[in-house]
């Protein structure tokens, strides 16, 4: 089923069904009043949730009303936990060998991940508000999923059945902020404000044929102020499975129904895909031409994410966010 | 006044106040669930919990219970967000010292500050699990505060006033999985596995008179396996206050209402007082006799951490936990 939250007075919105097509939306309050009220009792609302859903795409639901992206808050507008993995392995290589470094072997064999911030996401629709436009502002175009409860040290084997929901992200990321909060050794803060999510989390049997239970096979659109960006395939030179990712996550701790686990920018080694953020197609002209000639975003510049499947459906919605300046 | 979270079936407990002398509680369910909620309306429902805590206070609370810190979860038993600093920056230099590596000047200058996982905290007196005991277990006696909404690239000196509540912070961490996780550049993950609170959250005008606004003028007392560990003053040699922590965290984004800060490891210059984690105290061997000494913490052994007031008065209740094997 499809799944999105109506932002409202209330600070983690109206949860609500819309249909396959993308049409229509309805409200689900009566089910469960928010995503994390879902989540956190999903054996019990999942099946009315599932009916509403059948519901809707019969056209059955009297409440129904137009389906808007610009209504929609993230599906969770705020979250208990946020951790963002760099799945694609031949990304980080890339930007190392941008400036001259070596990539530890055994970052092929466990996963980089760091924990981001979940208080406050922005909507699919809402601005990227940056007070600098020096700071280097960049999209990062990703694939998350929402797990349930997963109890501390699973194994990736048995990590899969806790996937209960898919969305999009954009990782918004402030490149000039990173070097100097980096070498402090504590990770991303200031480099890493809110990110979005696409208007839509899917569950995984709604995107059969390309969810393998560990992978999504289909290529992430990034379009960048009218102009496609990048479209790698998400199941494509994806290291680490999101299985393996929700077990590095959890080897030391449980994790709490509503965590929500990152790819990270996804990339193709098929380098005519293009790049789903800035940095790397940066990365690649320094490599081919000795500096970086695409620049970051600046004030009033728009990125748009979406994923379609192989007959042009839009999956989860599209993110479409511009760039302004804080007032 | 004095909040806590009393554990329930539900994942984010039953609000309480609680009295002075920390004898009685009473829930505050009726006036606001939970303590997120309590947050997320502090002007409307304040003054309700205030009047609340004058009648337990005065003994006229009919439904009080005797307080009981093990049926207590943390004050947030999950929050949004829990961002760590590292604000008593001669810690972070004897870190450093102890393994012959210079301190960037800017440290000085610049705090630290790590995003912690929030989905899942431990009640106060809950038990430490863990798979292993070679990962290197040790606590971190710290003090925190609960913010409200604070907007982004707010000024220090504005900063104050978006401090809720205060709490004490076991942060617990896995010194053995430290090395290779900072190497890697992202930040601590697995290192820092579930965090506990004290059982109970102060307002800062409950702390009169040890809390300027910015810092609190008190001993933290840690006692591992029934020995005094430390007692640092925690007003003292806190180079970053909050409302500088507060201003750091924000920069670049806006903190939803529940955001946890954190102070970092409590670390007084005057080695007499002792210290609030293992680390530094091996890290002070290793500079004395070329060996750190002290093993880090094993299965069955207890750490207590508590403030108390300059009559003997315990302020936030005692967090006391014991590591256990995950079975």
């Amino acid at each position: 089923m499809k799944l999105a939250s109506l932002k409202s007075r209330g600070r983690d919105g109206e949860l609500c069904v819309v249909n396959r097509s993308l049409t229509k939306a309805c409200k689900a309050t009566e089910i469960a009043p928010t995503m994390q009220f879902a989540l956190d009792n999903w054996d019990d609302v999942a099946p009315n949730l599932e009916k509403l859903y059948q519901q809707i795409n019969q056209e059955a639901c009297k409440q129904a009303f137009p389906f808007d992206a610009k209504k929609m808050a993230s599906p969770l507008p705020r979250a208990y936990q946020w951790a963002d993995g760099s799945a694609y392995v031949n990304h980080v290589e890339l930007v190392r060998k941008a400036r001259g470094a070596e990539m530890p072997e055994n970052f092929w064999h466990d996963p980089l991940m760091y924990q981001g911030g979940s208080d406050s996401f922005l909507g699919p629709c809402d601005p990227i508000i940056a007070s600098d436009e020096s700071f280097g502002i960049d999209f990062e175009a990703e694939i998350a999923v929402i797990t349930d409860d997963v109890p501390m040290n699973i194994e990736a084997k048995n990590a899969s059945s806790h996937i209960r929901l898919v969305m999009l992200v954009n990782d918004v990321s402030l490149r000039h902020l990173i070097p100097n909060e980096l070498a402090k050794g504590f990770g991303f803060f200031q480099s890493k404000p809110a990110s979005s999510f696409s208007p839509i989390a899917l569950t995984p049997d709604e995107l059969t044929p390309y969810w393998d239970g560990e992978r999504l096979h289909l290529p992430l659109l990034s379009t960048l102020n009218n102009q496609r960006f990048g479209e790698p395939n998400a199941g494509v030179d994806m290291t680490f499975s999101f299985p393996e990712l929700i077990a590095h996550a959890a080897r030391t701790r449980q994790l709490c129904a509503g965590t929500i686990i990152g790819s990270g920018t996804i990339s193709n080694t098929d380098r005519t895909k293009g790049s789903s953020c800035i940095a790397e197609k940066r990365m690649l002209e320094m490599i081919e031409y000795g500096e970086a000639r695409t620049p970051f975003m600046r004030f009033g510049d728009t990125i748009r994410i979406e994923m379609l499947d192989d007959n042009g459906q839009n999956l989860f919605g599209t993110i479409e966010q511009t760039v302004q300046k804080l007032v």
